[in-house]
């Protein structure tokens, strides 16, 4: 199964298709979108949905986890990656996807075993987690897949505490 | 032609679409799209999208302009707009349709004289723009008609500006 990680954003969208089974996960592709400054942002966006919707074409996706950011240096930025975001999440959902957001220290704690974790640290442990020969370049794409690695760790727990809380209820 | 109005939001989406032509422009439609905030927030964009692209084969529209807004309470609030108008204009691309984006005051210039009007002064000149017998209901339906009609106020400018820039650069 395909699960993607996504780091929205109109001028970078970092991605990161991993493939996860009963092994060790690998990337099947990992990368950035980018869209041109100069064009107007309605074409921006139409853009990088077809580039998002070609990706999960050819990697149709279990999930999809997007990084959720609440905390931006200011709104006009917030308003872009939100923008970017939900052109994301909506072709995520019609692809029947489960999709799902992590903020920055989720991602953290579940890649480098804690919140505070540094750039440099989640890229060596994404070089680790997936065997790759050197981090991933762009640096964008290192984020990208580090969520999705963040979704393979904490997702079984996830299922089992909502497993274990609905036997709770019944 | 059909021009939409439209105020993006996730949880209130406003919305109003003006047939013009020849004569004063009328509405046609307006209202307020809403999602439920109890739900899951993949689930909510698209549903916004399903509503949006329904009124959009509704009324194929000629012109789509949408809110832009720089300065917001909150980051989460700038997220959420950002999100449903990424989903709004990229579905007002994929229509054809030319989507412009305008900020409160250009609307309010454009549509009571100054930049510095108020709701009530704006609601007023909504219902007598478009021969309405009392103010739109819910008030998110009178900024959406409101940002229709700066665009039907503005482009006829736009363009004559365009095309002589064109004609003095040749």
């Amino acid at each position: 199964m395909f699960v993607f990680g996504i780091d929205p954003g109109l001028s970078r969208c970092g991605y990161c298709v991993l493939e996860a089974g009963a092994g060790a996960p690998s990337a099947r592709a990992l990368g950035v979108l980018m869209t041109d400054r100069d064009r107007p942002l309605p074409e921006r966006l139409a853009e990088l949905r077809r580039e998002v919707r070609a990706l999960f074409q050819e990697f149709p996706p279990d999930a999809v986890a997007v990084e959720q950011v609440f905390f931006q240096v200011n709104v006009r930025t917030a308003m872009s990656v939100g923008q970017a975001s939900g052109v994301v999440m909506v072709e995520a959902q019609d692809m029947g996807a489960q999709v799902v957001q992590y903020t920055p220290s989720q991602v953290k704690s579940a890649v480098a075993g804690w919140g505070g974790a540094d750039k440099s640290q989640i890229q060596r442990m994404v070089v680790t987690l997936l065997g790759l020969s050197e981090p991933p370049n762009p640096p964008d794409a290192a984020d990208a897949a580090a969520l999705a690695l963040c979704h393979l760790a904490v997702e079984p727990t996830r299922r089992r505490v909502a497993a274990a809380t609905r036997e709770g209820t019944r």
